[in-house]
């Protein structure tokens, strides 16, 4: 015998790699009855509904939310605001609504201005779960298994509607923790929106030279992995860089002052100074690795 | 019926990774009569004895060398001029040198030091084959096979022991390429030596803040790809760092250029600029990603 499911009906906006693998995942364990979905593209919207990703294609937002019980924006960021503002007057009482972008400031800003008195409906979320592979095609029911999702609830969010974002996600088998807007985009600017910034500005200066076929040709496994993420989708990441903007200049100052000692450092062939600073960042690199079960 | 092996005795200083995957590829190759191998640790030279990457532990160096067809300098690149100056004296007419390390105009200074007017004995190498593990343990025959090796021969040294040291790397399975010494340092200084140093930055920036253990908390799989090489040997980097210490200088300072652009496109919420770089960015790491046929 099991359980009614948690879920009735499910809208998902952006059926590609996020908002499919949500629909799947809850599908996988039984907690929706009905996914229905929306997207720009109808070529993606059939394919997400030949793999059993979504029940229906949406054809009429507003008339589609008003008995839903959670809607997922899982759109490129930029489309959300949009999104929100049609939405926002057919918005059922009981419906919830959560999103999978990658920061958090801009969308609870775009919130705030389109749902309105509503924003406490809207429980903003970001899974952590990067992948090389994007589209419908690319969704998987374990995509978020044993990965992080940020929950970033606003003061607004009633404790009943965080619950019902925070077991949505979990039914998909993510850890769920909380940080405040603010916060999450200043940790995702250290860890990650940096990190891409370095590796593509490494790849972009190597094109810049008139021999860069030259370097290309000699760069092997550590150049690999470094600029890995420097493969990455441009309008994503710009996108993301201009979201989050403020945490990011900053972020990129503390580095170029890491930068400056290393390079009075090197300067003056202080080989203590050097060998102290890798050594320091070999240990908390080890560290975390071992944390993760990862290398 | 096999030919006569092309070298009867080989001596290698360093049996470590470097060192005993070469000369483990020169026996399974049936290329070498005889190993005779040299180390600071007994420990470690006893388990290459056990391994069957060398048949000898030599005891004399300078009565090796006299009879030696090639010798190998696997050591790391700060122990090689006391090893120069010690073999020196004794070297055979006919014995060619050549070395392991990741730099190569120190190591060029230091055979022209040490070695006087043999220094034609000596040419140059570095073998593209980075690896997380070290130690004779982690030697294999194949570690070179497919992998570049940069030759970056004298003035002085002969067209004839240019070939033998080639070959030696080709019976390796290395693909031979030559640089000039300042040639090869600059390229490695843009594709290797900054990559690490900016990887080791990050990770150490981390660790700086009072809250490091929240930010590691969140880092995922960019992170985990950027930072890989954050985890090297500490005292190798130094040792590289000081080696290349010029043109390492002038590829930061190229980039703490290219960061500059960048920061300003950012402040001024340019996102044309910024996807445009990583735009021209993503299209070479990816042609340079097929053109190595690894992601």
């Amino acid at each position: 015998m099991s359980a009614a499911p948690e879920f009735g009906k499910v809208v998902v906006f952006g059926v590609g790699l996020i908002g499919g693998s949500f629909a799947l995942a809850l599908k996988a364990t039984e907690q929706v009855e009905e996914v229905v979905g929306f997207g720009r593209s109808l070529a993606t919207l059939t394919q997400a509904l030949d793999l059993g990703i979504i029940d229906r294609v949406g054809a009429n937002a507003g008339q589609e939310v008003a008995d839903a019980d959670l809607v997922l924006l899982a759109t490129p960021v930029g489309q959300m605001p949009e999104i929100m503002e049609r939405i926002e007057p057919y918005l059922g009482a009981d419906t919830v609504i959560t999103d999978g972008g990658s920061t958090k400031a801009d969308v609870v800003a775009a919130a705030r201005l389109h749902f309105g008195d509503r924003v406490g409906q809207f429980v903003p979320a970001h899974p952590i779960a990067g992948a090389e592979n994007s589209g419908a095609s690319a969704a998987r029911a374990d995509l978020y298994r044993e990965k992080k999702v940020v929950l970033t609830p606003l003061p607004e969010n009633s404790v009943l509607n965080v619950a019902r974002v925070r077991s949505a996600w979990e039914w998909c088998g993510a850890q769920v923790h909380e940080l405040s807007p603010g916060q999450h985009d200043e940790v995702f600017a250290a860890v990650s929106h940096l990190p891409h910034l370095l590796s593509f500005a490494l790849v972009h200066g190597l094109t810049q030279r008139p021999d860069s076929n030259l370097y290309f040709s000699y760069a092997a496994s550590g150049f690999r992995d470094f600029t890995r993420i420097a493969a990455s989708h441009p309008e994503m990441w710009r996108d993301i860089c201009l979201a989050n903007r403020g945490a990011l200049l900053k972020e990129l100052d503390r580095y170029r002052a890491q930068l400056d000692e290393l390079r009075v450092a090197l300067q003056k062939g202080d080989g203590a100074a050097l060998e102290q600073t890798f050594s320091i960042a070999r240990t908390a690199r080890r560290g975390w690795a071992e944390g993760q079960g990862k290398p």
